[in-house]
């Protein structure tokens, strides 16, 4: 019998350690071979999935969006109160944990990159309107009367740029601020609008 | 008579052309030969400046730092209203023209590499607390009964967050986006304290 292969499963392996040696190295330090010994296995496996080292890097970024969006979208569905929906999306969004700050690391090689590769950029910008999309609906249940819309980037503004800071230095400090200015915005967000 | 060399110009001039590699390449793309050819000199003149590729990087950070903070300083001493001077904080803060582009790609850089080394993110951590220390007494004087300190750490997350999403992507929506955002932001601050 021909053996089986997943396909999937190891265009995943491969993902993965591409996250491990981009976490690890910065997205410059991402090469087809470092991410073959990362995954113990051949060059030639990785082109087999992946025509080029820019289909690699895409498609980590994607994964890693994938990842943190179906966290998300678990949240959205749970049977919770709108406040409390919106508080764990923004706390998943931030890098409170080992797996978000290896997460964050992927984004922030990612950004790097994106500032000089225009599909990179678009890339980065489809991610940005999908979480206002997520953002916005939780935010007109909360807090109705204000502009949902632009509420929802201010807030996922403050979770990239406080979310950074975090990431960049994980301390205690840096993710208690982050974690603690988000939940007083939204209970600000509820006052003001009451 | 000897030449009288300005040493103050030839290390400005070195860290200028440090920027230039930056914003071209990134900042694994920055190497002594590289900021030599921008700057038409030899790696020699680098080296009696700058110890070492480490040392050159930090002085880029925070020449980039300076620049911003001497604008930001100027507008402070301006004889202008509290609100005014906020706005126009905030306004400098973001990738609004190709200045400030170039000084957002050395820091979209510098977070790159800050994300694993200890000694980048303290400096930046160091840039954020005085961020906050420049807008908290803005925002006590525009809007005294909100947390000040809160509300900064709040906006200096937006201008980061947004921030980076127009500078990887300098599209005039983007640019719109950020800029609409903070002044709807602080309107709302001052309303929401009435």
């Amino acid at each position: 019998m021909p053996k089986i292969v997943d396909h999937d499963a190891r265009r995943a392996e491969l993902v993965e350690a591409s996250w491990q040696v981009i976490a690890a190295e910065g997205l410059e330090g991402l090469t087809m071979r470092k991410v073959a010994e990362a995954a113990h296995c051949t060059t030639g496996r990785i082109t087999h999935y992946f025509a080029d080292r820019e289909a690699l890097v895409l498609a980590a970024l994607r994964a890693v969006n994938g990842a943190a969006g179906d966290r998300t979208d678990a949240l959205l569905s749970r049977d919770l109160p709108a406040q409390d929906k919106l508080i764990l999306c923004l706390e998943e969004g931030l890098p409170l944990d080992k797996t978000r700050q290896l997460e964050w690391k992927v984004w922030i090689a990612f950004w790097a990159a994106a500032a000089s590769n225009p599909d990179l950029a678009k890339e980065n910008d489809a991610r940005h309107t999908g979480w206002i999309k997520a953002l916005a609906p939780l935010i007109k249940a909360v807090a109705p009367k204000t502009d949902a819309e632009h509420e929802a980037r201010i807030l996922m503004g403050v979770l990239d740029g406080l979310g950074l800071i975090a990431a960049i230095n994980p301390t205690a400090s840096n993710k208690t601020n982050a974690k603690q200015a988000v939940h007083t915005h939204v209970a600000n967000l509820m006052t003001s609008n009451s």
